[in-house]
């Protein structure tokens, strides 16, 4: 009899299968919630509103009677017949195959679309003129002397004394865990290691020790967490590193230096769409670390994506480098965010400590630290820090306007001297969300839109080539609303004109008038897509937050929109909107366009350059002290400027003369 | 059923019980090693060799079959017809009951015994002129803003201004784990608080925030981990925290400060009695995780001790403070000693870094880091270093020998401008190994000898009072042996004199003669209790090669005895030891007596004051620094010397003209 039992799994009371996918998953409680359950199996079904039945997106068809409730007003009665419930609200009793029809499904593909999309090094360099190529995370070999009697100083010493022979460091302390393993690898190599440093503030820290190699290997990996999507890359950091001499002669973007890269939906999307939501969830039992564990486990597949697709082992990786909104940083630390929602808006800190990365459950060698980006407040993250980071607004004379369009849109105003911020709700029209066909920029979204103005019927293109259209994403809406503002199908208020001939045009069910964009029998969802006014209306006040947010921090420091010198659109929503329509709405400033930049990601990128220096790590520090947030929950300029601006494309028909032009062409 | 299966803790195939405290434990593997039985029981068992049946200390007498094994040349031919047997060489087969006989058990009470023998105040203001009162990890009461529309910036920044808006510290950080309690503690609290800071080198870090209490207590624990046993206080850090004010309004010994303490052999001391065989045990298999837990459990039953009798909680305590030699150092830490023991005789590190007790397997809270005092080299540890902190050695112009004797010696030499330093292995004569009747300084054991010049009729005391006595510890060993010399019943060569009128002095079973201090009807293990030449010989070299050490480290910078001004005698063993006596053996030089000054325990005494100032942190490192390290293992003057040294007193009768002189006299 050995000392210990072996203790078998035990079986589950009965099994669930989810299709389409075929995934199995054993139950052990009746009555458990249906989503629960998905969760638990790793399969995605969307849902906003945290659980709660109330936004309908959970939408599933049931086979067989083990269940009860999922009932709900958000479902068309023949659905109900055919077998659908909402997952959110449906409570298993045995054995049932659940089917997740293609508009519940989180679809991934569309980030391959984005692949290509990545500012280069020479607009970068105009960006972002100087910073010095110096990791934070770096790695040297050594050839240690070996002890005698009349050198036998210990270990630890002995590898110090030999850092300092090489490097001008002054201070040089180590982990414990280095300690530990010090006196075996030294002696295994042969007194010959690779060494890894970090540069602190105060000094340098070794935190691993490896048998030597002459090709140092030593990768970093940038992370953005956005609401919705996650993206990392894995950074060759000696591709900086090798080439310290000068900065001309590397390639400042890092981009050759991205040797791997994945993108993932943010697995606690399932728990809800917005900060907001996923902020009530946290607060719910142990929600806070139900959601902790899900960015983590998003994280962990990307990793692996990462590195089965390279020749790079885990242990090579030395530095992770996080850049997220206020409330994806506390929730991916564990810290609650608690404080975030509740009046004056506290987050817990600015700048957070480095963590160890396996503390926090990701699948990484025990050495290697986290660094999250120092914040602003609340709602203005560490995102928008790196943003301002990598896009050099704190380096120019320009006055600049930096827009991250998103669920929430944060906008930062200012130059080298000053920086001003805000963060306004934009609801998640722009995400497809609360629009009646609306989706995200996934497959079969339809992005693309003219309208021919003499018989109203549409040209559309939808995301993937073979794909029928299967819903609007936010750009798409964008285009949609332009056209037909422009041929006169909506007036300035975003109302129908009822007396156009065309049958695209009619009364919807729900009262109210719709544009029918693709008839059932072309579409991927065997319905009609349309827009109604409720839709127009949702992205009215969208993109008229986003405005009267830029107006008001212009209002604050006394400019207008003419005194931008450009304006730069980062964000992953913002690359794919069409610049002239957006102005055509209202949503940018009419301006020359030729002071627009779109720089994509620029969250990520900042993580990226912090991963490469050192010094750009006290630099998001600066920038973060540096931004002065300007609250609008109870703004009352703020206020009256988003009535205002709630309006095709405004009230102030002097602030887009060009575009008021346009539609009264048009309508005559 | 539930999702979880409670597994019931499997029962043992049998039973081992220990007498005479009636312990049992269920064995689960045939032919297990009855001294690890023991180990795993928490039975402690003397056992010098590590358990290989070489030193024959761990004798029991065993009841029952069911075992194997466990007969030894070391045994007598009677004590094995009556079941007695060598633990380490016994495999269990079944039940059976162990007797454990007085002289296999350890005893802990002689601990009590110390507990007064503390150095006063103002003997140590005389030691220690000077030092600044300012604890490493101190605590603070504040009382936050509450944060408010104007005033919102983020918790941990709310925390850090206040704390400097009440101190002059210029950096603050916070650990990972304050970040993530501070959201709640303060609002609970209603923003009072009391935050625990400890002061590091580049600036001071957060390391626990608490709901805030008018009068903070908060404590120290200063550790000394010996070899043989291992000592703790608990030290009110307030009580020179509050006294900052200056020097002399406090108590600068940190006496009045120790409001608990408690002393138990080291549980390491049953896998051998010296470093080096513990350094032997640590490389077998999981040899040197059993050697660390076994400290951290002595530890433990320590701390829980303390706390026991104490009105403190451990949340109380905020910092641990740890001298010990280099080998315990690096057991406790559980880095390995291995190249300790091997040419070029090279530990891990000098300083090691701040390590959570927690992560050490220690009982403690979280927040509680610990601090273990810096080496010199592979024998002169962290508890020299500690030592010579606390006699102010360092600081002073008067030329110092410190000695701390045990079965290493390590001895110090110098003043403020220079310390050299050694170590030499004594063997465990001091502490009654390699004694025929040799044993600690426990209950029964023989510590003060006069003999009767005429009759040679010994006049014995034992520690304690109701005890017959047991055996001869190491500073009854000096007394015997010195008045043996005196009395002419032994000559300088450490040989009896055959010629004398006493049945006391007869020759022994194992050839050779012998002295019987006690006879068998007196003594408490009822066989006579005798001193032989080998006993002799094995002091001789003892005390040869601390006299020797001491002789080779005066060389090494041109002095003399004549030229020392000061003797500090160290630790555990040297308090007992009669210094006139030590002298006439050779033990101690032959100087001005005034020149001696006994001080205990000073490692335990230097770990108080660092536990009182982060400056003594700093003053440590320097000291060790300071300290060269004269390695004796191939050193030939240090042979010669001990060739010299191993005589009664010494074969240079000019540095003992007086102990020659009394010899002399005696003679005649």
């Amino acid at each position: 009899m050995s000392t210990f039992q072996v203790v078998q799994k035990p079986e589950g009371k009965f099994k669930i299968k989810f299709l389409p996918n075929n995934v199995e998953i054993d139950v052990f409680k009746d009555g458990e919630n249906l989503l629960k359950i998905a969760m638990a199996a790793g399969v995605h079904i969307n849902a906003s509103c945290g659980g709660i039945g109330s936004c309908g997106k959970c939408k599933v068809k049931i086979k067989g009677d083990n269940y009860i409730g999922g009932k709900s007003p958000k479902l068309e009665k023949e659905e109900i017949e055919e077998g659908f419930r909402l997952a959110c609200l449906t409570k298993v009793k045995g054995p049932i195959e659940v089917d997740i029809p293609k508009e519940s499904q989180i679809d991934s593909s569309v980030f391959q679309l984005d692949k290509d999309f990545l500012l280069s090094s020479s607009k970068i360099k105009h960006l972002l003129p100087s910073f010095s190529l110096n990791p934070t995370v770096f790695k040297i070999y050594l050839e240690l002397d070996k002890p005698n009697k009349d050198d036998n100083i210990n270990d630890l010493d002995r590898l110090i004394r030999a850092i300092k022979k090489k490097h001008k460091f002054e201070k040089i302390t180590a982990t414990f865990d280095v300690v530990l393993k010090l006196p075996y690898i030294i002696r295994e190599s042969d007194w010959k290691v690779n060494v890894t440093l970090v540069a602190l503030e105060e000094n340098y820290k070794i935190i691993d020790v490896d048998p030597g190699t002459i090709n140092i290997r030593n990768y970093a990996l940038a992370v953005d967490i956005g609401t919705t999507s996650v993206s990392a890359q894995l950074i060759d950091l000696n591709k900086c590193f090798l080439n310290y001499t000068g900065i001309d002669e590397v390639d400042i973007s890092g981009h050759e230096s991205v040797v791997g890269e994945h993108s993932l939906y943010n697995a606690q999307v399932s728990y809800g769409e917005d900060v907001i939501t996923r902020i009530v969830f946290s607060l719910k039992g142990d929600g806070l670390k139900t959601l902790q564990q899900a960015i983590v486990k998003t994280l962990n597949e990307i990793i692996e994506n990462i590195i089965n697709k390279s020749n790079i082992s885990k242990d090579e990786i030395s530095f992770m480098v996080v850049a997220a909104n206020t409330t994806m940083t506390q929730l991916f630390l564990g810290v609650s965010p608690k404080y975030i929602r509740e009046a004056p808006y506290v987050p817990t800190a600015k700048t957070f400590p480095l963590v160890h990365a396996h503390l926090l459950g990701l699948n990484l060698p025990n050495h290697i630290y986290t660094y999250t980006f120092p914040t602003v407040s609340s709602y203005v993250g560490g995102d928008i820090v790196s943003g301002v980071l990598a896009t050099g607004i704190y380096q120019q004379r320009e006055i600049t306007l930096f827009m991250d369009i998103g669920t929430n849109g944060e906008i930062v105003l200012g130059n080298q001297d000053w920086l001003v911020c805000t963060s306004c709700s934009a609801g998640p029209a722009f995400e497809g969300g609360g629009i009646k066909n609306g989706m995200r920029a996934s497959l079969g979204a339809i992005d693309h839109v003219k309208i021919n103005p003499t018989n109203f019927e549409p040209m559309i293109m939808a995301i993937g080539d073979d794909s029928k259209p299967i819903g609007i994403c936010g750009s798409g809406l964008i285009e949609i609303i332009s056209e037909m503002l422009i041929t006169g199908i909506i007036n300035q208020n975003g109302k129908f004109n009822r007396d156009l001939n065309t049958p695209r045009v009619r009364e919807g069910d729900e009262g109210g008038y719709e544009y029918v964009l693709v008839w059932a029998k072309d579409s991927g969802i065997g319905t009609d897509i349309v827009i109604n006014e409720a839709d127009i209306d949702n992205l009215m006040r969208a993109k008229g937050a986003i405005f009267a947010g830029c107006k008001t921090l212009l209002d604050s420091v006394g400019m207008t929109f003419k005194d931008l010198q450009r304006v730069i659109i980062a964000g992953g929503f913002g690359k794919f909107i069409n610049l002239e329509r957006a102005v055509e709405i209202g949503l940018f400033p009419e301006i020359d366009f030729n002071k627009f930049i779109y720089v994509g990601n620029s969250s990520l990128l900042g993580s990226r350059l912090v991963s490469f220096s050192k010094d750009l790590m006290r630099t998001a520090e600066n920038i973060s002290n540096m931004m002065t947030n300007i609250e609008l929950a109870d703004n009352v300029n703020f206020m009256s400027e988003f009535i205002a601006a709630t309006f095709l494309p405004h009230t102030d028909i002097n602030l887009f003369p060009n575009t008021i032009k346009k539609i009264s062409s048009i309508k005559k």
